[in-house]
């Protein structure tokens, strides 16, 4: 092989070094690519027929320059002084002066122009080339982008935990005792022994009794209770489950259907779980349409008695939480029968096994085994072959059988009865969104703290950046922090008016549990899915806990009902809602109904507005609040029409619903998103310390723009926004992502997880 | 109490109780229901002071019928006539006649029309109501719909195996052998034994081999490897992985990378799975940046040989699978080091334990430990301490050290070179989305299947309807199913493209390769959530394997790359590609360009076409690949105008990448969807069989539809489409979801995934 072109001492060639090191450095040497430079080289006058030979020389696709000549062209052109905005003919006119000696003689100016297409030709690989030269490259933005926060992390803690602060250090303090170090949750007897043992000693603290009367034993305080069941899931999620089993839905509803002989009997010894139990409602053959369910509880007149049947094997209850080891007893739910006559669903006190544990005759148990997660939960089926229990066993607060037999009930009908009943229960329905909320904020604390250390990529020749810095992983977490901010302030709300009901105000809080599970538990599912991504290989270690957290939350989007069908429900009492605002106005009402409509038209849809680009407009709390609202009332209006329409065409009713369920789906997604928004923007206004307001105003505005990006098809649609404003509003939205990331960390830190909990080597603080 | 209504014997009292029954039924007795009812009762002049007595005892919230009397209300309107379209009122009249004796003397005309204004006030849910009294409800058109086949299912399974047919038998017949039965994941070591078992069995049918040189023992046929890749992923996903380590990942880095003398020496035992081996090139500070390892092979001139070492731990090697437990050698990435000086990275064979699977010395091996999914697979962690290995263990393809300790390559720039090194090894990029795509496919089989038996709610008094037939439910998974079909057909055709690859294509080949990656391992872990949710509790049980097949694919999202660097990776080569293109016109071709974008204009987004809700418009091929490819030219020349203008601008191309990040994944996603549009299109026009082109006809529509409702934000905001048009997309989605759902089970079966392998009992086809 001839000489290097560095070495063979020809200066003007030295000119072409840096566009053959782009050209052979990252593309392949395309035929286009060898066109122009051939036909660059052609051009070049001033080049004498030696310089010629040579270059030609590196412009054969199959000759490369060996990897050392390579190496050595660039060494030459880092050290040569390179600013930005340079292009490769005047850094190669630059090192041909450097390295020759003093023989360049310089270029004809005609010559740098015409070397210079060179560059439309590599195009924006060649730019990016370009910065590979810089011997002392600029700091990057995105290398500059760290860590910092200007809130107090303690004050935005107090804000989330405000009068609760007290009893969650306590529960905080337990769940961190080296008691309670996690178990390896594929030794499944163990790990369910473990978590009874967990369950005990929390109610030997009085947490399990926590929402029951102080006659027996209790606080009488549900907040209390919720709290205590958001905190422990920073901890152990089977803990929770099993811990919600026996002192919230066995414990519960023993004392929300039940009346005071039960409460007597029952709830101390509930409430310290020495008497653990299970609520069987949901049967193989009837989970979401409970309904539906086919046990028995058949009245026998002479004995006094109730005799408890499972007619068959799709009647057996399942998915049983306590049943499969460790439940004495249950609630359980089957149609009452007198005489031949049905009277719905009511709730009765079964015995399961012996105070030994042995389960009693009539009663077959079955596990039902391993599971996706929450395998430290006993879940079993139950059948029951004429199981006979006394009649004070009916938990009879909404439905009675008197001395004579005769069934008595406050509520007619047997639907709206069992209705009834399970509104009672919507406790449930606050406490797993809550306890979901807190494994997605362990998900993001565990994906944030290591995407703000794990580096990966950067500038060439520049130490590699925190992926955190970068936009796609911002896009992907920050909305989700902003969520998961949005939905603790929503489900304080939720608790509060559960805990304050008035009686008609029942449908409306119900209707609220239920599209609020829903969509927090959908995003916990979603939160967990992409922190396991964020986190790559190391998100699907076991010991860094996205699995667990991932697992066991999977089962929330069924629990306490399906989301989907929950989010029906909403629409149905949404719809019933707005058919009485409608039937409860009079003409005056109407007309302002009207004009409010026509209002929104007027002030928001007129043509400025829709295509409204200002910052301080898109960031206008005014402005969210009223797209939201607009958008719930629109798909809740046209919801209306639709029905009413098939259903005046003769349409069955049962397939008007059908036909229109994804839309109603949509009618619960949009409302319980106008509440969360609402609550959001309430806190910020209401929050006093200036720096937490602040950060707290941007995740809220972070949350809206999210909102609108994700349904801009939606508001185009509709011609509420136009193109321009939907390509502002994403701009923004990735600008606002950039600025949170900044205080990413101690926006996590606030939700103050106990770091032995948390557990996850990849957040550990300091590592 | 006092009697009834009806034993009252007023006939003219029994006209309301089908309202009473409705206000009674399903809401709560609402102060406007009242107050209607009220002013309702107080119109009719023709009703006696005794009857209006006796109905104002009804209309007291607090003092609500006895259960009873509610039943017998109910059984006395259902003994009536009542017809589609009858309102409360008219069956009012009908029951007071049936039930007056003759005493009943009708209604005043105008009081009918008085009574009829009930309807408008309960609206919606009286009309559901009125569906309650029919004793024979007509069926509904929800309730007909029942899974019916108007294609061949043989048909279509042998289009989707076309010449892998017999193979792909061999290798079902095989899985399906008991000795195959699954055994518990969560025993690790003997799972690991027996995925190891497993795969010493398929080595034994000469399925390792596949796709070396018959010299070696093999068959040459890299088709056949990719084939059995895919239908091993039927079974269980540990056995797939462990499957490709060996025979992929470690087998063809030798093959690929190495040369000649390393076939001969590995390949044949390599196949036999006499040499396990491991594919070591992720450490645990570089996973998705590999080109920053920093393990390093330092050449020693005197011994002629390298000496492997891990400066620190951040560069062990980490996730490597066979390497906890089985790994006898590795193919090693390390920096080749020689004279201080650094030559990139380059592959070397180095041994990690003895004949009797002893660590050998300077060799540190740990396990990974418990993993999300997967935990069939040994992953391990590798530190190497000064481990010295002959020269002749450099992979040498594409990089040697010659006899004089010189480095010498074809490829001069090290990156260069890492780059194609890691394009020969791009079959990895093919194989996972097909074994994902595998697990969709099972995840499918079992949630339709489960789908079309599972019933759950229905018409009052009718039998409940299956899931399947919800509107819903029917959007979350017929999408999904159209989704499995587009991408079988997108997967062969890059398999088949990689096969028959010319050294030019490459470039092109690896982005198709790491697009279609992307997309179908983020379809698979979407669709396996949608299918655990769509089956409820039954999804979260192990039993149903929905668990396992989440866990095992939940990783393939980072295999092989992370999806969201690979996007990334595809956007880089289009935009390349994209400059290529522009450089290679002259001025005709960019006359032709400039015509093709005014084309567009003038007959796609003419203002007619943009609102063109035409059925055979929206149905048709032609429209919907011009939007594909209109949306990918879009978003490709936005991306690059970008780029140039923030480059241009004087921003650091790092930070303009950065700043365009979303931008770029975007536009890797609109490739390679045009791309999965463009290969089902060919296939359904290629198909013979009329039965099945229909069907693939219309599953490829609902993929171009689902596509359009899921972009609408994109069309809407680019003027490509307006609202009427996007909300008849969303129309025509919903009733091909609807059409397709008849042939969902045929569908899956097609896929023809073998029972015992599928092995949830909830799919079990006879039960």
């Amino acid at each position: 092989m001839s000489a290097s072109l560095i070495e063979s001492g020809q200066p003007n060639t030295f000119v072409f070094i840096p566009m053959l090191y782009v050209v052979w450095e990252d593309a392949v040497l395309t035929p286009s690519e060898l066109h122009t430079l051939q036909g660059l080289l052609d051009q070049q006058q001033w080049l004498g027929p030696e310089d010629r030979q040579l270059l030609q020389r590196y412009l054969n696709p199959k000759l490369p320059p060996s990897p050392q000549e390579f190496k050595a062209w660039y060494h030459a052109i880092r050290s040569v002084h390179i600013e930005p905005g340079n292009n490769l003919a005047e850094i190669g006119v630059r090192l041909a002066h450097h390295l020759g000696n003093g023989l360049f003689k310089g270029l004809p100016t005609e010559a740098l122009g015409s070397l210079q297409e060179i560059e439309s030709v590599l195009g924006v690989i060649s730019a990016e080339s370009i910065y590979h030269f810089y011997p002392e490259r600029r700091k990057t933005i995105t290398e500059q982008q760290v860590t910092a926060s200007a809130f107090s992390v303690t004050a935005l803690q107090q804000l989330l935990e405000g009068d609760q602060h007290a009893l969650i250090n306590r529960v905080k303090r337990i769940i961190s005792d080296p008691e309670f170090f996690y178990t390896d949750p594929t030794q499944l007897e163990n790990y369910r022994a473990r978590v009874l043992k967990w369950c005990q000693l929390l109610a030997d603290q009085g947490f399990g009794a926590y929402a029951y009367p102080t006659t027996v034993g209790g606080k009488e305080d549900l907040a209390g209770y919720f709290t205590i069941m958001e905190t422990l899931s920073y901890h152990d999620l089977s803990l929770v489950v099993k811990f919600g089993v026996q002192f919230g839905l066995w414990g519960m509803s023993v004392y929300l259907l039940g009346t005071e002989k039960h409460h007597e009997k029952y709830l101390r010894s509930i409430g310290t779980l020495d008497l653990p139990g299970c609520f069987a409602m949901t049967e193989t053959g009837h989970g979401s349409n409970v309904r539906g369910i086919e046990t028995t509880a058949t009245y026998n007149h002479a004995q006094g008695t109730f005799i408890i049947h499972t007619p068959h094997v799709h009647a057996q209850k399942e998915y049983i939480g306590n049943a499969a080891l460790h439940g004495r007893m249950a609630t359980v739910f089957a149609k009452l029968i007198i005489d031949g006559k049905d009277y719905g669903v009511s709730a009765f006190v079964v015995p399961l096994r012996d105070d030994r544990g042995h389960v009693l005759p009539g009663v077959t148990i079955e596990d039902c085994g391993r599971k996706l997660g929450l395998n430290g939960v006993d879940n079993g089926k139950i059948r029951f072959h004429q199981v006979v229990i006394p009649k004070e066993n009916l938990l009879d607060r909404f439905a009675q059988v008197d001395a004579a037999g005769k069934f008595t009930s406050p509520i007619a009908s047997d639907n709206r009865r069992f209705f009834t009943m399970l509104g009672a229960l919507v406790g449930g329905r606050i406490g797993i969104p809550r306890s979901g909320l807190s494994a997605a904020k362990s998900g993001l604390t565990i994906a944030i703290r290591y995407g703000d250390k794990r580096t990966q990529f950067g500038p060439e020749g520049a130490p590699e950046v925190p992926i955190l810095n970068y936009r796609t992983h911002q896009r992907r977490l920050m909305p989700l922090l902003a969520n998961a901010y949005a939905l603790h302030f929503a489900l304080q709300y939720v608790t509060q008016r559960y805990i304050q009901r008035q009686e008609e105000e029942m449908q409306e809080i119900e209707a609220l549990a239920a599209g609020l599970k829903a969509f927090a538990t959908w995003n916990t599912t979603h939160t967990l899915q992409e922190c396991r991504e964020a986190c790559g290989g190391k998100g699907y270690l076991s010991e860094n806990r996205l699995d667990a957290l991932k697992a066991d939350t999977d089962i929330y989007t069924t629990f306490e009902g399906d989301n989907t069908v929950l989010m029906q429900l909403v629409a149905k009492s949404r719809l019933t809602e707005f058919k009485q605002t409608f039937s409860n106005m009079n003409v005056l009402g109407l007309m302002n109904y009207a004009a409010q409509v026509a209002g929104t038209s007027l002030t928001e849809m007129n043509p400025f507005t829709i295509r409204d680009t200002d910052e301080e407009h898109l960031l206008d709390f005014e402005f969210h609040l009223n797209a939201f609202r607009y958008r719930e009332r629109d798909i809740l209006t046209s919801a209306a029409k639709r029905l009413r329409r098939l259903i005046q065409s003769g349409m069955d009713s049962f397939d008007a619903f059908n036909v229109c369920q994804h839309h109603l789906v949509e009618v619960g997604h949009a409302y319980v998103e106008r509440i969360i928004l609402e609550q959001f923007q309430r806190q910020v206004l209401a929050t006093a310390d200036p720096g937490v307001q602040r950060i707290l105003r941007t995740l809220c505005q972070l949350f809206a723009l999210h909102h609108f990006d994700q349904h801009k098809g939606w508001y185009l649609e509709n011609g509420y926004m136009e193109g321009a404003k939907t390509k502002a509003i994403r701009k923004l939205l990735n600008q606002l992502c950039w600025d949170v990331r900044k205080e990413a960390v101690p926006l996590v830190d606030a939700f103050a997880i106990p770091e032995v909990c948390l557990a996850a080597p990849i957040a550990a603080r300091l590592s």
